[in-house]
């Protein structure tokens, strides 16, 4: 069958020598474990020039999980892909809350996208959050403007959504919104880019 | 803040538009709703070329999922992003047995992967399944020798593990099993790819 006859265990320590063979170059050892995570999630290397860290976004990142800082996701695939249980070791949940009908009706009757409100329900929650969003530009513009207005400040945003409407602007103004973030500038991303950016941190604790 | 002012539901009519553009050539009218579907969901091109289907493979899933075939993932993630309202219309549901508590069980006993087990399980319910395959080359592997001792017989096999060791060649083993795959050939695929594909189905029943 010409498989390799490896461990199931082994398998990503040998992925990740993989990537750093094909990658060719050094990366900052403090970004590393991000990048070579998303590229092992996509099998992308393009990621690897599109990745955008704001100044100490991971060492943020990593101090607020440690605090119990609790993630929102945009969707429910981004929230199944994260590891729960080793955050929940730290006091952290994940929430998703696009499938809430309280989002839908006000999503509804305001003429916007459920995205956008679960923005607004996170804001209204008045806790510190790290918002991890692969799919929606709508919430992140809608974070933008809750930073602007003062309703929200996060601890780190993930800004990976996907796409070829309004994405690239829409992860191009948040990175203008003056928090921790790390984006995925162009097209590319998605919810499973967001788990496993999460994940690359939660693994670190 | 440069941002298009288009309705949530104009998004994806003209994300669709924007790929058909680039892309710029034809493509085969059964396959095309696919791979748009995997092209939006990825924002990458490349899976035009990488994307295989076996002869009739989607009219054979389509028949598939309106006898109310239920769908069997290989990660809660893959699970999560599929359309169940739509697929539950049709009498099918979307399992995933990786999370399982025999599963894991019967995994250390085996000094096997869970995702082989999760494949063993779904052969020993007897029922008629399609397979949505975005992660683990050992599911694929699996299905290939429950398919060779002739204890399971899948509708359709989804086949679009990411990934660098193992993968491809997981992949271009199940073209061999004498069922119906769609297959991203290469190291590209993922949870995410899977969804689409059956995504892309349920759309269009």
């Amino acid at each position: 069958m010409n498989l390799k006859q490896i461990a199931p265990g082994e398998i990503e320590k040998r992925s990740f020598e993989i990537i750093e063979e094909e990658l060719g170059r050094e990366l900052d050892p403090v970004l590393k474990p991000i990048i070579k995570r998303v590229i092992h999630t996509t099998a992308d290397f393009s990621y690897a020039d599109t990745l955008f860290f704001s100044e100490n976004a991971v060492e943020k990142g990593l101090q607020a999980l440690r605090e119990g800082v609790s993630i929102i996701t945009d969707t429910n695939m981004g929230r199944a892909g994260i590891n729960k249980k080793k955050l929940e070791k730290y006091g952290g949940k994940v929430h998703c809350f696009m499938a809430d009908e309280d989002v839908a009706a006000a999503a509804l009757a305001q003429q916007t996208t459920r995205a956008a409100v679960s923005m607004d329900k996170a804001a209204a929650m008045q806790e510190d959050f790290i918002f991890a969003i692969g799919n929606a530009p709508t919430a992140l513009i809608r974070l933008y403007e809750l930073i602007q207005e003062e309703k929200i400040r996060p601890r780190l945003i993930i800004g990976v959504p996907v796409g070829f409407v309004n994405v690239v602007e829409a992860k191009e103004l948040i990175l203008t919104a003056g928090v921790p973030v790390i984006v995925a500038r162009g097209r590319k991303g998605g919810s499973n880019v967001a788990a496993a950016i999460c994940n690359a941190l939660i693994y670190q604790l």
